[in-house]
């Protein structure tokens, strides 16, 4: 059951040779994890960081094919992994059939000092019932 | 032979925690890779986009401690391996002896269409010589 | 008439003191004003950049209230004064009633050399639409 | 008796037209605000801000020439108006002879609740020694 939003590219985005540059992805990257914690997880960055935070510990990215400025992207988020403390999640990016991009990463739910901390067993459900079968 | 370059964490990378928000960090890893064509392989960026490109194909990053504002963070770039029209090079940052974030990343020399383009000579050279034996 | 589109405040548009810091806030305007050619004038930037541009020559803010994380902010443009090649605007951010941001800025139509381009017919046509009577 | 410094346009900044996106000229000018503080005042932002702040309040910049990836800009901040609580600075930056931009800017000191503080003894000192005799 893979998160789904849509973003345009626009100018902002872009580097002198009209496509994507590549930490602006990261950028987008965070906006549908920051989507898909408020829209299926109930926990809004605005309120997890409040107290805590979920800073990204490790992310491994290709990108396939270059993205235009105007093209329309649609990011897929799919939980794959949950530890105590961690999550797992692998995403892609699409542009009509085309693959742009496919990202590994793994967060961390922390204390405001840094320490892990476990996540809440609301948020642990809603992230379990999103897992593949066999993930 | 790494190339080695020095940055301070800045108000404009941190986020609500304090810390340095991680798409600010390849902004970072983006400069050190500029400078690094500029001062060692004399192919400052400026000149290689004006008719050619070099892209990140993939990037694997991992983010071992939190920077803070003002930490002096020291950058370490080795080419790791050649390719006839790619490049892997592996980066670390630390922060006096503390591990920081450590990257391994491709990119790949293109022309303006994209088509992947072999590296000119010189800069083959230079970058061959600046290789650790073993890699 | 103003053109409204809306935008939430996002994790990464916030500071270390958990507001948006202010170069964010043109990237903001940025993207209303690409909203704004797109869905008004049928000029998408992405068509626009091809041959042309058309940067900002000045721009004047005032921040006249802070924005939280989470915020939505309300953007209305109102194009003000338009030139053979210049076009002057009004632009206001609001949550809710009060008012964050009042923008005044002047953009010019440019041909890819940086030469002031006179705007095209139908799309001064569309812009005067949409002027106030005396303005 | 202006505070000088200087930054190279690098690839980060620049759009798809090869110039500098001005959303990115604001960063460079937060950079040039925070060099200032910590060089100049004895109060740099990491310092600043972990109590209190300096947001800026309006800011009026106009953009006479454009800049290219790889020029070097020398930037310079002259304050010209101290005071309880804001303070108001002009900048310019320059490449080589060619004025690329003019700012004036005001800023406030605050406390974490966004209440004016008024600047400390040694700041407004610092401050009222850097300005122009007539300012």
């Amino acid at each position: 059951m893979a998160f789904t939003t849509k973003m345009r590219v626009r100018f902002r985005h872009c580097d002198p040779a009209g496509i994507v540059f590549f930490p602006r992805y990261f950028e987008m990257i965070n906006d549908v994890v920051e989507d898909w914690f408020a829209q299926t997880l109930d926990l809004p960055f605005e309120k997890l960081v409040k107290e805590n935070g979920a800073p990204t510990l490790q992310i491994e990215t290709k990108f396939t094919a270059p993205s235009l400025h105007g093209d329309m992207l649609v990011f897929c988020l799919t939980p794959t992994k949950l530890g105590r403390t961690s999550l797992q999640y692998q995403m892609t990016a699409h542009c009509g059939d085309e693959l742009r991009l496919s990202v590994s990463a793994v967060l961390v739910h922390v204390a405001r000092l840094g320490r892990p901390l476990p996540w809440p067993d609301d948020v642990r459900k809603k992230i379990t019932q999103q897992m593949l079968p066999d993930s």
